[in-house]
């Protein structure tokens, strides 16, 4: 077995390992460049470390890893067009590298790219990854439908909008591990279990992006505190607020700002926040999360020496500061 | 075995079936929207017919065609986005409809959905259908890529506009008939054989299209005569033109005209073709093609009358007025 660290270095290996035709260039190119634009590899080290509760070779565990990999930098580089970002991981993206057109066309590529990864798996587990694959790429491109369709509705409910992050994040952190114990041809029950337990640990961890965004340590941060308050973001902070708050704190919330009424704004917020106490209610809802992913872990019929690397990754993901 | 009409019914029946999620909504609603359209369903067709060469059980081969479908359908979606086109089959264009965002995001869940009617096939064909669907798709990818670099070219030359349609249209027409043998259980060399004769078939059938621009007979052709001519369109006729022609001839071939100018230039550039006997020479093409589909076409080991329904599709593709 291997921890976080040594899997981040497994992973990346891979990655750098990965080869695509060379030509049409203009094709390829954005693929070779998102990919390598680096991040925590967080799913696939989560394919991997699934794989590693039940069989140690992961030979095979590594083509579902590139597989998720390759998937999730597709939807990255589609997802930028749609939110027409400037930036990726402090880079220019690739469709204001390349164009939108094309930046359409390398991610449909990637995405062929990552179903012939999967179609190097062993035809004993190929049948059954191709499902969780799909269902979990089917979720990714839901999730991010309903994260359109929200930006223009004034009515979200606090359970559509965990609805939406469920779809959106949670359902590729489950379907990582789930895919991963498929490949080490876990049973179904196991399988089962992990897909809760990494469902669940998304939507902690979407709710503890949103209660940061707001009260992470501006030194640690690494970003504008208050991002998702000064752009009106529905987070689940500012929906519960919205349910509690008065309505002239309301217009406040959903007031439109710019400069320094923006600081302004985010201060004047975070003590709506404050009074309503919305960070401890979300750090209640985290706490949910957290407890049904770890009923989850429970469950699975595999030593607890075993799990030792997913709670480790659990802790790592929900005690940080960015 | 069933003729070609035969199998379009079962093609339209079958794409009746398909069942999409319902929410959420305007994420689906683009899919059943497309493939309602209709067109001949050529692709699936042959996937059918080519499986029918080798078993006449068709709920295998009728997954695969599902597949074969759904994918064409999706590159039409993002193929419109990426020429800005209005219309598709007479009817407003999904992006136009719903919006570019949308677009891109219902043509991504139709690959998904492609690779789930593939996930349905038995585990015995799987791996390698699997295989030569991605392989398939990123032929296309590829394909619409060179399309798109090729607008921005003047140096296209009459090799590289054969290998662009031989990725964008004929590496599907070889695909589909692959993918319909190997769900069949066909041999590797008869499969091959049919991935040939599609391959040379789609060819030529792109030629013969080019050819129809120019020499179609403008009551049956049910669209502008020329319209390649007026949209300066590097096409096999116009490359090869270039090629033999004056250089003021080149000049009159590549001018931007409107309106009336654009009929005269249509006239014009008909003469220039007449008097290097382009026209001819594309036909020389086009037999060559079809004369390379034919011999696979014969080297597949299975009788002369299973093959006679395929011979009728290649004798209908090839004769034809639009």
């Amino acid at each position: 077995m291997h921890n976080i660290s040594e899997l981040q270095v497994i992973v990346e290996e891979a990655i750098k390992q990965l080869r695509y035709p060379s030509k049409p260039d203009k094709l390829y190119a954005p693929i070779s460049y998102i990919m390598a634009l680096g991040g925590k590899r967080i799913r696939p080290v989560l394919v991997l470390m699934a794989a590693e509760l039940f069989d140690e070779d992961l030979k095979e565990p590594l083509h579902a890893a590139m597989a998720i990999e390759t998937f999730h930098n597709f939807t990255l580089i589609h997802d930028d067009i749609m939110d027409n970002a400037p930036l990726r991981r402090g880079k220019i993206t690739v469709h204001e590298k390349w164009g939108v057109n094309n930046a359409i066309l390398s991610g449909d590529v990637m995405m062929v790219e990552a179903n012939k990864q999967l179609s190097n798996l062993d035809i004993s587990v190929l049948k059954r990854a191709l499902f969780t694959f799909n269902s979990t790429a089917q979720g990714v491109c839901q999730g991010q439908q309903l994260d359109m369709e929200f930006e223009n509705r004034d009515d979200v409910t606090l359970e559509e909008y965990i609805e939406m992050i469920r779809l959106k994040t949670a359902v590729l952190i489950g379907g990582a591990l789930k895919l991963g114990a498929e490949v080490a041809n876990a049973s179904v029950e196991d399988a089962e279990n992990l897909y809760s337990f990494g469902e669940n640990l998304g939507i902690a961890f979407q709710l503890q992006d949103d209660i940061l965004d707001v009260y992470a340590s501006p030194e640690k941060f690494g970003k504008q505190i208050g991002g998702d308050i000064i752009s009106n973001k529905k987070t689940w902070l500012m929906l519960q607020a919205i349910q509690e708050a008065e309505s002239e704190e309301i217009l406040t919330m959903l007031q439109v700002s710019e400069g320094d009424e923006a600081l302004l704004k985010v201060k004047t917020v975070t003590e709506i926040y404050n009074k309503y106490k919305i960070k401890e209610l979300a750090e209640t809802q985290v706490k949910i999360y957290i407890d049904k992913a770890m009923q989850a872990l429970d469950n699975i019929k595999v030593s607890d020496e075993r799990k030792v690397y997913l709670r480790a990754l659990t802790q790592k993901l929900m005690v940080r500061d960015n």
